[in-house]
Protein backbone atom coordinates (compact mmCIF):
# COMPACT_ATOMS: atom_id res chain seq x y z
CA UNK A 1 0.00 0.00 0.00
CA UNK A 2 1.67 3.53 -1.44
CA UNK A 3 0.45 6.85 0.49
CA UNK A 4 1.53 8.33 -2.45
CA UNK A 5 -0.38 6.42 -5.19
CA UNK A 6 -3.68 5.92 -3.89
CA UNK A 7 -5.67 2.31 -4.76
CA UNK A 8 -8.94 2.10 -4.72
CA UNK A 9 -9.79 1.60 -1.51
CA UNK A 10 -8.39 5.33 -0.92
CA UNK A 11 -10.98 6.75 -2.56
CA UNK A 12 -14.28 7.96 -1.01
CA UNK A 13 -17.84 7.44 -3.50
CA UNK A 14 -20.09 9.20 -2.75
CA UNK A 15 -23.68 10.03 -4.37
CA UNK A 16 -24.85 13.74 -3.98
CA UNK A 17 -27.53 16.02 -4.74
CA UNK A 18 -29.56 12.79 -5.87
CA UNK A 19 -27.37 11.24 -8.57
CA UNK A 20 -24.23 13.63 -8.47
CA UNK A 21 -21.29 11.20 -8.33
CA UNK A 22 -18.21 12.35 -6.35
CA UNK A 23 -14.76 10.25 -5.96
CA UNK A 24 -12.50 11.68 -3.05
CA UNK A 25 -8.72 11.57 -2.25
CA UNK A 26 -7.84 13.08 1.26
CA UNK A 27 -3.72 14.27 1.20
CA UNK A 28 -2.93 15.37 4.85
CA UNK A 29 -4.84 18.80 4.22
CA UNK A 30 -6.36 19.19 1.40
CA UNK A 31 -8.89 17.08 -0.27
CA UNK A 32 -9.19 16.54 -4.36
CA UNK A 33 -13.42 15.55 -5.46
CA UNK A 34 -14.00 14.26 -8.64
CA UNK A 35 -17.40 15.52 -9.24
CA UNK A 36 -19.50 13.88 -12.39
CA UNK A 37 -22.95 15.43 -12.81
CA UNK A 38 -25.24 13.73 -15.06
CA UNK A 39 -27.24 15.63 -18.04
CA UNK A 40 -29.92 15.60 -16.09
CA UNK A 41 -28.51 16.41 -12.91
CA UNK A 42 -28.42 19.19 -10.61
CA UNK A 43 -25.69 20.39 -7.76
CA UNK A 44 -28.32 22.78 -5.83
CA UNK A 45 -27.57 25.47 -4.07
CA UNK A 46 -25.64 24.97 -1.09
CA UNK A 47 -22.40 26.78 1.05
CA UNK A 48 -20.21 24.90 3.31
CA UNK A 49 -17.23 26.68 5.52
CA UNK A 50 -14.42 24.43 3.18
CA UNK A 51 -12.99 27.09 0.70
CA UNK A 52 -13.64 25.29 -2.80
CA UNK A 53 -11.68 25.68 -6.13
CA UNK A 54 -11.50 23.81 -8.72
CA UNK A 55 -11.65 22.96 -12.73
CA UNK A 56 -13.58 22.13 -15.27
CA UNK A 57 -12.73 18.65 -16.79
CA UNK A 58 -15.73 18.30 -19.33
CA UNK A 59 -18.79 19.18 -20.27
CA UNK A 60 -20.21 22.42 -19.91
CA UNK A 61 -22.51 24.34 -16.73
CA UNK A 62 -23.16 27.25 -15.47
CA UNK A 63 -22.21 28.08 -11.95
CA UNK A 64 -24.07 30.20 -9.84
CA UNK A 65 -21.77 31.62 -6.93
CA UNK A 66 -22.68 34.11 -4.51
CA UNK A 67 -24.77 36.53 -6.50
CA UNK A 68 -22.55 36.09 -9.60
CA UNK A 69 -23.15 33.59 -12.64
CA UNK A 70 -20.78 32.23 -15.77
CA UNK A 71 -21.04 29.25 -18.09
CA UNK A 72 -17.85 27.34 -17.31
CA UNK A 73 -15.91 24.49 -20.00
CA UNK A 74 -12.86 22.27 -20.06
CA UNK A 75 -10.13 23.67 -18.71
CA UNK A 76 -12.08 27.01 -17.09
CA UNK A 77 -11.80 27.60 -13.21
CA UNK A 78 -13.31 29.12 -10.36
CA UNK A 79 -13.00 30.10 -6.88
CA UNK A 80 -15.33 29.31 -3.67
CA UNK A 81 -14.69 31.13 -0.67
CA UNK A 82 -15.84 28.86 2.30
CA UNK A 83 -18.97 29.61 3.73
CA UNK A 84 -20.13 31.21 0.04
CA UNK A 85 -23.85 29.78 -1.70
CA UNK A 86 -23.38 28.15 -5.01
CA UNK A 87 -25.12 25.75 -7.70
CA UNK A 88 -23.59 24.14 -10.58
CA UNK A 89 -26.20 22.89 -13.61
CA UNK A 90 -24.98 21.00 -16.61
CA UNK A 91 -26.10 22.61 -20.26
CA UNK A 92 -26.35 20.38 -22.64
CA UNK A 93 -24.82 17.13 -21.52
CA UNK A 94 -23.17 15.59 -18.55
CA UNK A 95 -20.53 17.14 -16.44
CA UNK A 96 -17.34 16.46 -15.11
CA UNK A 97 -15.25 18.83 -13.14
CA UNK A 98 -12.02 18.71 -10.48
CA UNK A 99 -12.87 20.47 -7.01
CA UNK A 100 -10.48 20.93 -4.31
CA UNK A 101 -11.59 21.78 -0.61
CA UNK A 102 -9.88 22.73 2.15
CA UNK A 103 -10.15 21.73 5.15
CA UNK A 104 -10.71 18.54 4.56
CA UNK A 105 -14.53 17.85 4.32
CA UNK A 106 -15.18 14.59 6.46
CA UNK A 107 -18.28 13.64 4.99
CA UNK A 108 -16.62 13.15 1.81
CA UNK A 109 -13.96 11.04 2.77
CA UNK B 1 -13.77 41.86 -11.79
CA UNK B 2 -14.88 38.38 -9.97
CA UNK B 3 -13.46 36.88 -7.18
CA UNK B 4 -15.26 33.85 -8.06
CA UNK B 5 -14.33 33.35 -12.11
CA UNK B 6 -10.60 34.09 -12.72
CA UNK B 7 -9.84 36.31 -15.21
CA UNK B 8 -6.62 35.68 -17.37
CA UNK B 9 -4.24 38.73 -15.33
CA UNK B 10 -5.57 36.72 -12.02
CA UNK B 11 -3.41 33.61 -12.98
CA UNK B 12 -0.12 32.89 -12.15
CA UNK B 13 2.51 32.13 -15.32
CA UNK B 14 5.81 30.73 -14.97
CA UNK B 15 8.59 28.61 -16.58
CA UNK B 16 10.06 26.06 -14.48
CA UNK B 17 12.36 23.40 -14.92
CA UNK B 18 13.66 24.35 -18.73
CA UNK B 19 10.74 24.29 -20.23
CA UNK B 20 7.62 23.36 -18.10
CA UNK B 21 4.63 25.54 -18.09
CA UNK B 22 2.67 25.96 -15.41
CA UNK B 23 -0.28 28.34 -15.08
CA UNK B 24 -1.54 28.71 -11.02
CA UNK B 25 -4.34 30.29 -9.29
CA UNK B 26 -4.53 30.55 -5.74
CA UNK B 27 -7.58 30.46 -3.42
CA UNK B 28 -7.39 31.71 -0.19
CA UNK B 29 -5.52 28.98 1.58
CA UNK B 30 -5.06 26.18 -1.46
CA UNK B 31 -3.48 27.09 -4.93
CA UNK B 32 -4.08 24.75 -8.25
CA UNK B 33 -1.29 25.01 -10.83
CA UNK B 34 -2.24 23.48 -14.23
CA UNK B 35 1.39 21.95 -15.31
CA UNK B 36 2.23 21.16 -19.15
CA UNK B 37 5.69 19.31 -19.40
CA UNK B 38 6.60 18.81 -23.19
CA UNK B 39 7.68 15.46 -24.72
CA UNK B 40 11.35 16.10 -24.03
CA UNK B 41 10.83 17.66 -20.74
CA UNK B 42 11.32 16.75 -17.14
CA UNK B 43 10.35 18.08 -13.25
CA UNK B 44 13.39 16.81 -12.33
CA UNK B 45 14.39 16.03 -8.63
CA UNK B 46 13.00 18.41 -6.05
CA UNK B 47 10.81 18.97 -2.68
CA UNK B 48 9.16 22.29 -1.16
CA UNK B 49 7.33 22.29 2.58
CA UNK B 50 4.26 22.31 0.97
CA UNK B 51 1.68 19.27 0.82
CA UNK B 52 0.75 18.51 -2.92
CA UNK B 53 -2.34 16.68 -4.48
CA UNK B 54 -2.63 16.43 -8.08
CA UNK B 55 -4.44 14.34 -11.00
CA UNK B 56 -2.86 13.40 -14.02
CA UNK B 57 -5.04 15.07 -17.23
CA UNK B 58 -3.59 13.92 -20.08
CA UNK B 59 -0.85 11.89 -21.29
CA UNK B 60 1.75 9.13 -19.21
CA UNK B 61 4.42 9.87 -16.75
CA UNK B 62 6.37 8.33 -14.42
CA UNK B 63 6.46 9.54 -10.78
CA UNK B 64 9.30 9.19 -8.59
CA UNK B 65 7.79 9.86 -5.35
CA UNK B 66 9.82 9.07 -2.39
CA UNK B 67 11.11 5.30 -2.81
CA UNK B 68 8.33 4.49 -4.84
CA UNK B 69 7.95 5.07 -8.76
CA UNK B 70 4.67 4.57 -10.96
CA UNK B 71 3.12 5.21 -14.37
CA UNK B 72 0.43 7.53 -14.19
CA UNK B 73 -1.97 8.82 -17.05
CA UNK B 74 -4.83 10.39 -17.11
CA UNK B 75 -7.60 10.16 -14.21
CA UNK B 76 -4.71 8.71 -11.89
CA UNK B 77 -4.13 10.93 -8.59
CA UNK B 78 -1.18 10.99 -6.61
CA UNK B 79 -0.26 12.86 -3.25
CA UNK B 80 3.03 14.50 -2.02
CA UNK B 81 3.17 15.08 1.31
CA UNK B 82 5.23 17.81 2.25
CA UNK B 83 9.04 17.79 1.81
CA UNK B 84 9.04 14.61 0.05
CA UNK B 85 11.43 14.60 -3.28
CA UNK B 86 9.54 13.90 -6.28
CA UNK B 87 10.04 13.72 -10.01
CA UNK B 88 8.13 13.36 -13.21
CA UNK B 89 9.34 12.09 -16.62
CA UNK B 90 6.71 12.12 -19.26
CA UNK B 91 6.65 8.79 -21.61
CA UNK B 92 5.95 9.39 -24.89
CA UNK B 93 4.84 12.36 -25.29
CA UNK B 94 3.93 15.62 -23.33
CA UNK B 95 1.76 15.39 -20.02
CA UNK B 96 -0.51 17.56 -18.74
CA UNK B 97 -1.77 17.55 -14.93
CA UNK B 98 -3.60 19.25 -12.42
CA UNK B 99 -1.62 20.15 -9.08
CA UNK B 100 -2.85 21.38 -5.87
CA UNK B 101 -0.43 23.16 -3.20
CA UNK B 102 -0.85 23.94 0.29
CA UNK B 103 -0.13 26.30 1.98
CA UNK B 104 0.22 28.53 -1.21
CA UNK B 105 3.47 28.55 -3.17
CA UNK B 106 4.14 32.57 -2.91
CA UNK B 107 6.86 31.85 -5.83
CA UNK B 108 3.94 30.37 -8.16
CA UNK B 109 2.21 33.27 -7.61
Amino acid sequence: MSQFFPAAEDFGRHVVFGHVRVTTLAGDHVQLSLAEIPADGLVDWHAHPNEQVGMMLSGVARFDIGDESKELRAGDFFRIPGGVRHRVTPIGGPVRALDVFYPIRDEYR
